[in-house]
């Protein structure tokens, strides 16, 4: 076991899209185990829309990360001390660890136990994490789909998205992706499910979404808020749903930037608009992942990881998801002189 | 019977609030009545804000009624000749019977029988119209309140924000309004069960808000839309759930104006932003009808009326709920050679 463990923490905040400039190594000692803690060796960090928030002043839904607190993330990692019964030394966790080597964590840290015997242990961090779970919770909960109806995506090809198309497919849906290049749109047409799919760099106007939608949107499962919701709004169905589970397509949101106002619509389309947090919803982990994990064995449920090595790669990991770089559910491997699980 | 039936018909489609010059008299004989029609001479009409969206080419709900056609209105009136076996000459009825005289009804133009034996049967158009009908159902069913609550309510003195304020408050909620002057103010403290009110035009800022909602808001039963509703949604609270019941404080929707981008809000606070149109839950009048009428008869819930006199008092009636004159469910009673019922 190393002795020093290698940290990655905040350095200041940033006003828009974090980049490498905003964190920085701090090492320090192997922390010591108090009563009731275990430590977690990380294997594989989750790079996460969601860690921007995290890290922003503005309005969240967590208190932000401190400037020299270790970064908040998601990992997979295997309990190599343990003062904690419920969890013994070989035993692998997905949880709140941190950019780090070694976590000292308690119990409220941890989301879900991870079983190696399905393949990689990434998976705990990917289609089993987060990702997977959010696609099902939010599409079928909030969205309630309906067979026949029309399920909007943004950031399709990407990691929630990628899985919400072949969930809502699955359910009888007709299902339409916006992604960000030519190159997702035929990953999305080819692997994803996707009914139809366009690249919205090309251009996203009202002859174009018609095109993809002839029937209205249903459910409009929205990951970017931004120009992208605005295009789509206007096609939404009666009673149509509005899934927010990200706002990736804005910068900022201090000073609050400016929209078409929404309330007509509501209105009269009696649309139904909420927000999605995957974290309200972890004592679904265990089923949810049940259910993800039989599709997958059938070989009806693809999902692609992103993987880069070495834990100072995570900022830059974290800015290449905004840039829409990441091939699938981006993540770190940290190299901390353990063979990869 | 007359052998005329005055109408009033759309003339012109205004650009924002209608007025008396949107509409004209065009009187027409007595209508003949095919199998299956009723005739039904008009006593009350209903004026509602809604009726703004009926006669606009903008995004509704409904067909706009076209011009040269009668207004589109609802109205309490009484069966004077049938061949309908199902409605018999002297029965008090509520529905689509628009701005004239008489009506040539079908069964698809009612939404309710009105019982006469409780009062005046211009309640019909009011608590147990859509007024009654609309706050109940669009509080609990889109709200769900629980005791302890905020429930914040837009136009709070309103023939619908008037009986959301009484209702709200008997759910065990903390009921604060807003309203247009500092008459309505107190006959929302005095009348209606709010705990707190406020003037709106005397300054919606932050702190205002804070001493209305020292808890935040719960629940925003919102009728106007508008820069009061963008003044609310920053004081919402998690999981908060707003009720779009109607846009009234929004001059026009052609273009489409700006307000604050919503979805950070959305999604970080888990808001459930809903829009609420009566007409989709006809069936349930009849059970909240007799659920409003104990209680008024217990004496616990008040509704205020606003009659004035004469079919061609109609359209300004109608302005007069956009500028905010109305004190109570506002209505025409039509003197048609008839006694009041």
């Amino acid at each position: 076991m190393t002795a020093v463990n290698r940290r990655i923490v905040l350095d200041h905040r940033p006003d828009g899209i974090p980049g490498a400039q905003h964190f920085r190594r701090d090492d320090q000692p192997l922390p010591e185990l108090a009563d009731g803690q275990f430590l977690v060796r990380n294997h594989y960090l989750s790079i996460d829309p969601a860690q921007r928030g995290w890290i922003s002043a503005g309005p969240g839904y967590t208190e932000p990360v401190a400037p020299g607190a270790v970064m908040r993330s998601l990992a997979v990692g295997v309990v190599t001390a343990t003062r904690n019964a419920k969890y013994a030394v070989g035993d692998h966790l997905y949880g709140w660890f941190g950019w780090q080597d070694f976590c000292a964590a308690t119990e409220a840290q941890v989301i879900a136990r991870v079983d190696t015997g399905q393949g990689s242990a990434s998976a705990g961090a990917g289609l089993y994490g987060i990702c997977g779970v959010t696609a099902w919770l939010a599409l079928t909960e909030l969205g309630r789909p309906r067979a026949g109806e029309t399920v909007l995506v943004s950031t399709a090809a990407g990691a929630v998205g990628s899985v919400v198309g072949q969930l809502a497919r699955r359910l009888g849906c007709r299902v339409v992706g916006l992604t960000g290049s030519d190159e997702k749109v035929r990953q999305c047409l080819a692997e994803f499910g996707y009914h139809a799919a366009l690249n919205y760099r090309s251009g996203l106007d009202t002859a174009a979404l018609r095109t993809l939608c002839p029937q209205g949107v249903d459910i409009f499962f929205d990951n970017t808020a931004g120009e992208i919701a605005d295009a789509v709004w206007p096609h939404l169905n009666l009673r149509g749903r509005i899934i927010q589970c990200g706002t990736a397509a804005v910068g900022s949101w201090d000073p609050l930037p400016v929209a078409p106002r929404r309330e007509r619509a509501v209105l009269t389309k009696r649309l139904r608009h909420e927000g999605f947090i995957i974290f309200d919803h972890l004592e679904r982990f265990p089923a949810v992942i049940a259910q993800l994990s039989r599709w997958q064995r059938e070989g009806t449920l693809v999902f692609h990881e992103d993987i880069v090595t070495g834990l100072d790669a995570a900022p830059d990991a974290l800015t290449s998801i905004f840039r829409g770089e990441n091939r699938g559910k981006k993540m770190v491997r940290i190299s901390n002189g353990t063979r990869a699980l």
